[in-house]
């Protein structure tokens, strides 16, 4: 699509949808998706749509003159980095990331400091600390009241909002980007309403992978209609909060939420699939415990060697032609936060088979695509208190990205 | 403060004052405050002061279209690499940071080469070097004769500025950030004169520590009226020159400078404390030359443990209560570069108990906010020829951080 | 040069000369300089020579409001990395790195996905990938086929232009770099005809230097009617593809292109040196099998030993005083791509004398100097349909880099 083939038109409606909406989450952060409003879910699904526009439309998007866009990356990230450094460099921020290793961050006392230091010029401050259960969310909202304290003293002078970039709870970047790709293919947040979405745990040779993609995916569907259905091999249960969320959100959109051990059973008519391997809850309870404790690198071996052991008790959980052929007319869409675990390239057994994410890899590869715009909307949203105006003024402006 | 509430009238004041300063710093380095003139920090200090309104007014500082701000750290930092890139993003510069490991960057003969090599596009070169005294200021005087060499033959077509972010000598940006504090506190820079400012040393359980806080500390103070009075066990000796500027600034400004063995004595009546560990002068010139010769481990560890013994004899040097008591009404403002040493919370015994730390904890947060703009400061006083006109531009063309 | 110096007349000309190039190299990519031709490569050079006397003029060639700049480095670089970076910053665009360690990347399958992944807002996207004889290359034609599906299929809003940064066949940012030298050294690309460069191999206490450096030079310096001269000890050969390409280039130029076995062959009547160590090319094909082979650490290490071993036969191929008096009136151009192995000073014996290297240190300064304008040259006639016109456009609206 080429500047030329957006229509203002349309993308002035969306921005009087926008506008439709109140702006909640002006001078807050994005942690936890059901701790917010569907308005205000909303409101970033569609400011995300806007920037993509504005983006392919050739439009600059450039709000800031000057201010940084921090992050603290506490595990591994290829996509969410990026996706971050791109949503904020269509704002007109500069990113920076804090390394803890060539700086002098430690925990306890002095995470409410650290938030301080790094924010004096700091519009944005997104984090990723997803490797423990019942640690990432909480460092999150220390770092969360630091800045609260630091704003209403006076230290700061603008209160930088703190975007979650996955905790060991939930992963909203991804869950949101994840609906975006939703709306995109099926046309509308409305023609997703009794949509049958399987999230399914898979197979994967691997250790410590994070619950939180799921949480995320069962507690934000369920929220616009769908029937949401969540299958794992007993052990492999999810947190109870998000569960929680599935079960209220389902209740009162008047879609579904339903628990199976059969991944047979989820697909089973499904018009969308979501095969995807996490750890055994137990197991991270327990190597949450180990890690504060002296001494503990024999028993985090033990919990390994075990936890293996009991993921390779379900080798049968992988997405494949067979399982594919129960979806709806054998055609779900196939959806993976990425890298997935293939058979027989990226390992020997794995969440999916290559013929299986073959056919959807370019389908995956578009859902990921929209990361950066769901994340700079996040930006967006918390940081201007009228987002609609603001985007209405980038389609008025009529700045090309390139001069 | 919001936009609205920053006065046009008093930033036109202040721009004035600076206007009366000759601008001595243009095409010049920052390195050592006492090889500049009383007109020259005043100057930063204005400047430091102005950026700071304009950004709490929400205006934008952006001077630069395009352009480099590059960073060598050769020792860990947090505060003041994200000052550093903030200070530079305030004025449209982008950083980068030159990352010894993933280069072929080597001393001696090709510190000059490097210097020239990372500089076509920069307009600011911060550097860190602090670790061994007599070494980190001679690594900034070769990295200044490259580019006064490079910039004279034509081979870069700007020089940039290079600015001290820390030495064996003197840690400007913390010194001035920490007298804008005090002006911040206090009023005014005369409201200084006649203050009695105690900069001592403190116990901290570890190695190493640079003496360049303190050294900057008592060479600045002194030079604006102050009572500085200096206090650390014998053996905690700061370097001459720093301590030959102090006297002569003492003198110059009507202010004072003693040297003191007692904590107590330093602290009685004193309106500043600010309590600070650094190393035994003794280890750290013997720890320089071990470190050039070869197979000095052993000898190395042996230092190490002998400066934490010698450390360990003066644990009594804390900031407490019992301490703050002996200050001017008992409500000296306490002061630290961060990140302290507090008894029973960073580590068992410290530079300072945990009840004083918290009640001034916010105080050190705010000491710390200036130093973003002070670096901001030196980069506009160096690169520009006249910047209290540039200062006015950016007040006249009202141009706001978010558009 | 200042603003004052630099003659619009004088620009505009240029820019009118490459206004009658076609703009062969718009939506491409360039990773050889011998697949692209004549008219790209002048176009490169062209462009390069406007950027440079914009930036050196005080103009701002900022011509992106957003948009990503990112950078892959699979080996060690200081000069490229900075020029890479230099040059994004100079037309507006946002510098990342990939860092390997730090993300999810693995070899085969995922280089596609990773391409993709982070590119959803990248405008170029430059790799170094030359440490493997038979890979670099191909790693760079994986990731252009990545780019090329990902847009083609609507997934990518924009197809970022790939730029090498070394692979183990070319180097062309630094060759171009080097020709750009040149003609500011010589005057002209015309005056360079009938020129004799002497591309010869030098001792170097190091093991494993990438051949493409020379490479590039032979294939690009026989373009122009230069009488190009490769000299290397037996066992030194470089690889087919760019010696075939520099033959028929010297063919089609009417310069010519001779090997020879002897340094001081290669360095009579020279007009221009260029003395620099690789690899013997046998030593680097076994690398490469031993690499992809398990529990080939022993091999690899007897593999250095004899690499070493066969290197120090040739201690005398120095640059030396001797060697210069043999160029044309004793006094060639000395060129190295930095940093060089200078004889007493960065080792015992190596590629070049101390005293020939301090009486051309300046020039080889000179000669880096055109690196970061060689790459925003080749992001602008990659990433723009008119580079002339573009560049026309950055003179007329005369916006200064300093505001």
């Amino acid at each position: 699509m080429t500047s030329a083939e957006i229509s203002t038109a349309a993308l002035r409606r969306r921005i009087a949808d926008l506008a439709q909406l109140p702006a909640t989450l002006h001078n807050r952060d994005f942690l936890l998706t059901w701790k917010n409003t569907d308005e205000a879910v909303r409101s970033v699904l569609i400011a995300a749509e806007v920037i993509e526009q504005l983006y392919r439309g050739g439009l600059s998007t450039r709000l800031f003159q000057s201010g940084l866009g921090l992050s603290i990356f506490r595990d591994k990230s290829t996509r969410t980095r990026y996706a971050f450094r791109a949503a904020c460099n269509l704002l007109g921020l500069m990113t920076e990331e804090l390394d803890e290793k060539t700086s002098q961050v430690a925990h306890g006392e002095t995470v409410r400091e650290t938030a301080t230091m790094i924010s004096f010029a700091t519009e944005v401050l997104g984090v990723r600390d997803d490797m423990y259960l019942g640690m990432g969310h909480n460092y999150m909202l220390e770092v969360r009241a630091a800045l609260d304290e630091s704003f209403a003293e006076g230290v700061l002078a603008q209160r930088p909002a703190l975007i979650n970039l996955q905790c060991d709870l939930d992963h909203p970047t991804q869950s949101l980007a994840d609906l975006r790709h939703l709306i995109s293919h099926f046309g509308s947040l409305e023609a997703l309403r009794g949509k049958r979405i399987a999230m399914t745990w898979a197979y994967s040779p691997s250790y410590g992978k994070p619950l939180s993609v799921a949480q995320g995916i069962v507690s934000l569907m369920t929220r616009f209609g769908m029937d949401v259905v969540l299958a794992h091999p007993p052990g492999y249960e999810l947190l109870d909060e998000p569960l929680q969320a599935a079960r209220s959100h389902a209740e009162a959109s008047g879609g579904s939420f339903e628990v199976t051990h059969s991944m047979d059973e989820a697909f089973e008519n499904a018009d969308i699939v979501y095969p995807k391997s996490w750890a055994p809850l137990a197991v991270m309870k327990r190597r949450t415990e180990l890690l504060s404790q002296p001494e503990s690198d024999a028993a985090l071996g033990e919990l390994e060697r075990s936890c293996l052991a009991q993921n390779a008790e379900h080798k049968a959980w992988e997405c494949n032609e067979d399982r594919m052929r129960r979806t709806k007319d054998g055609k779900a869409l196939y959806m993976h936060c990425l890298p997935a675990d293939i058979s027989g390239v990226s390992c020997e057994a794995g969440e999916v088979s290559a013929p299986v994410f073959d056919r959807y890899r370019l389908d995956t590869y578009r859902e990921a695509s929209h990361k950066p715009f769901v994340i700079a909307a996040m930006a967006l949203c918390t940081r201007f208190a009228d987002p609609a105006a603001t985007l209405g003024r980038c389609l008025d402006r009529n700045q090309k990205r390139r001069t």
